[in-house]
């Protein structure tokens, strides 16, 4: 809901369809967003339970997904939303076979977006560069804010990338932190290194731990990743060729040979990731990656079709 | 929260500070706030318990309430909100002299934001034009998207204006009801009365159970609300001198010689009320609001102050 | 380019495409709008004496024009105007068939949009909710400007309608003019009359003079025009279904019998006008529509297809 | 009045007052403005010979200069360009003590923005931060589009940072220039050198020329130049702290020991110069700029206060 808020505030699309099994929160959602129309530009925003009203969209949005009951194995929480996501994707392709799919879902920290990308992509059907994980998108806003506040430098002028899995694995690329283009790690070569005197690497902890955070204090998260997808939307539908960190098929890159989804810089347009921005990763950065991969590789192996 | 995120996906303030007695809750909505800000323009974000971060904002906005305990009575609701904003109206006041209040709470039919506005003006001590209840801008805005249903025409273009106390017992104005400057009523004599053909009474009785609705789906209403205050604070903020239906200091107005706020369309600039427009009501109209004047100002003697 | 350069910074359009005869000034203006987009969103802008690079345009803007010689007949002047369309107009829907053509030409006081819209729409082949002229949704914006330097309240807060033909013989329609739904003409009767105690008809004829006193002071008018473009292309894009008063095919409309294209308020979506709304106009305004209509017929008999 | 414009369509000002000698041409810019506000938000326009309008000022934008006469030595261009601004800038300060100046004129390549927004300093008695050229703000956006030309990426994802004086002499940062903190110059070691494979160097010499080939094809820049100075008010009105390259008083960096201003990558806020970023900047680049403050200071020596 805050990913459709920030849409319709920010004139991102001129038609939003919500779909949701619980019908009559969706109703309620449905006329909370209409009623603030007036003051907005005019957006169709409808509702509906059933995928119909889906028809012909550019971009849909996942969101759907199911947290880890006490106990319960990683493989079965895997498969249970595998088994969601099978009720969900056929039906947006079947309405919107020309769409784009922005997978957002995101359990938790044994089964994150990365995943549920490529179980996405699987079911769908879609060529790889239609289906995107919303990633590490979140990931390096985090950071850049983290960092904007250490440099009193606005956000948007901090450049940092975080790539890989979403989450606790996620990987920093030290390399690029800059501003102006002036490299942090030529002012301090020892950057997000265990010795580095300003320890940087604290930055990386607390964006891993913001969301742990943020559950905690007011338990679930939904302003800035409502903002992230408002983004990346935006970037799709009017076709900016513009730069973010989201999920994307990656075998071939790195040195990683299996399908998996993580996320590494990527031009987005109208038909979804153009390419991917090579990065000179390190052999620590590259393992990293490869280590996410074979894990996710591994889980998804596990799956029943 | 709601208008907190519109406020910077829109870009209305360059710095937002929330305060709350929940900080856990607190520390994390400005959390999940700020890690959107590297895709949206830089806004300070604070937040605390402490009313002092609030020191020099040009617009408070209230929106703490207590909502009725279920056997309670009226008096003892209103008291139990009036000593919650004892504790608030005369801290942010202190820290911001010169600020305009903008009271949103509104703790439902028995209690509307138009009585707490007059509370918060009484203990604010602040001049009449610099607090401003959010009233019917939202009860109008659903009406327009109501009407904007039925004519096909964008919400924008579609222009009605209700009045008077918030909720229940508000009044549309059938006469000032428009497209193009074209009066639905040149066309339709009966517009809003028993007979009315196009039976458009039912599109106010829509707009009153909007709200019951709601919060009988999803529990709570906040976008609409959100956006409405997000354009409160616009016209406020860059001193734009347009026209909404906000609660206001009545007296002299209409015929009503008490000291109530209610809504009428007023001139909206950085000193808050520019001026009230001056309609043309019907004797009925009228009549609604000054019901609605004794009722509340009845309530209103009632309080311990 | 002045509409370019809006719907540039007011992010209306993804991609771009400039046609004129003048080769290097087109290429100096296209380099010029290119060298900024590093400030806005991307948006592809190209440039070229060939229309082959507007194909597949959802709206084609038309501003080619040639303004009266010294002692030139009307009739000539028409005529050469209508040679130079259709240097245009055919290679614009040959080359993007399913378009909106918007006319924005406009030669002057013995010329008008509205006869140019309707060569256009004749030219074209297209239906005609497809074909729209600027007409007098910038004499609209004048009038409300000036009624709001009045009324001490926004221009947007201010409603009013001129319609008919754009410049010296618009039509102001009294009694449509309101704040908040409180029209002027209850409070003031005898607004826009010749014994108007407040002299509401000063307000129309500084609006009919703008346009001169504009070219007079800086030599041709710019800014608003390319505001309105910018405004008008939006609500098409964005399919508002906004209401506006554009030049179209009014054949059908307050007794009017011909093909000729006049102002009245439009609603407008991705498919052009989708309706137009009906107003109550008096006999006298009735008449004036009436005239306009039949001079520009009469004109338009004379010119050689 | 590109700039004017574009401060009106993005809303970045809500209050805009034009200055000139030429007072009809400026009755008309202001007309021409006020009569799109209808569909912008309602920003005050005045204009004036007088500089009283300019009262209270947060930013003054001076775009006032001469250009080079034929056969005029560069001493006389500089002192008439001096004679002009000491009419100016006094009264600016007079009647907005707590301004800041952005100087924007730039009268060419023998005269550029950069020794006049040295001459204003001086003239106006502000502190430092309080003063700024538009300086090479526009040469790096140029380099950015035509990198993201070339890359087909979003010119907002191309990093790249021209310093040093506008115009022929500016300095591109080789080492900076970056796609999601990818430099370049990791991918191609040579960039900008004259052995460069990829001859980077072209980009940077097409953006010195952009200036020439845009007069020479349209007469003056405007839009690029004018999104620049919207950009940049914006930066300082809403207090980004976002980072520009814009020209500041250089004096104590990069070996730079001289009151010259030169642009540098700058953090801007509500005191307009927060802090100057610190570039690794290389001993050829160094030189370059030494060079520049060297010839510069020459010319400023001969200066008549």
């Amino acid at each position: 809901m805050a990913a459709a808020f920030a849409i319709l505030t920010q004139h991102v699309a001129s038609e939003i369809a919500l779909v949701d099994v619980a019908e009559d929160r969706l109703k309620g959602e449905m006329m909370d967003l209409q009623h603030g129309l007036s003051f907005l530009r005019n957006v169709r925003v409808n509702a509906s339970t059933d995928y119909a009203i889906t028809a012909g969209s550019r971009i849909c949005v996942i969101t759907a997904g199911a947290r880890q009951l006490e106990g319960e194995s990683r493989l079965n929480l895997v498969q249970r939303n595998v088994d969601i996501l099978k009720h969900i994707v056929p039906k947006l392709v079947h309405h919107s076979p020309d769409t784009i799919l922005l997978v957002v879902s995101n359990p938790g920290k044994f089964l994150t977006v990365d995943i549920l990308t490529f179980v996405a992509w699987k079911l769908s059907g879609l060529p790889k560069n239609r289906v995107i994980g919303s990633g590490t998108n979140l990931d390096s806003s985090r950071f850049r804010f983290l960092m904007s506040e250490r440099m009193h430098i606005a956000p948007s002028s901090c450049h940092g990338w975080i790539i890989g899995e979403h989450g606790d694995t996620s990987v920093p690329v030290w390399s690029g932190v800059n501003i102006a283009g002036v490299k942090l790690s030529d002012l301090n070569p020892k950057i997000g290194c265990a010795d580095d005197p300003e320890n940087f690497a604290a930055l990386h902890k607390e964006v891993v731990e913001s969301a742990y955070n943020i559950i905690k204090y007011k338990g679930y998260t939904s302003w800035a990743i409502g903002t992230s997808v408002s983004v990346l939307c935006n970037a799709i539908l009017s076709n900016q060729h513009s730069c973010y960190a989201v999920s994307t098929l990656i075998n071939g890159h790195h040195g990683i040979d299996k399908d998996v989804f993580l996320s590494l810089p990527c031009v987005l347009g109208e038909n979804g990731v153009n390419f991917i921005v090579r990065q000179n990763l390190s052999d620590s950065e590259k393992n990293q990656l490869k280590k996410s991969a074979d894990t996710m590789d591994k889980v998804q192996e596990g799956i029943k079709w």
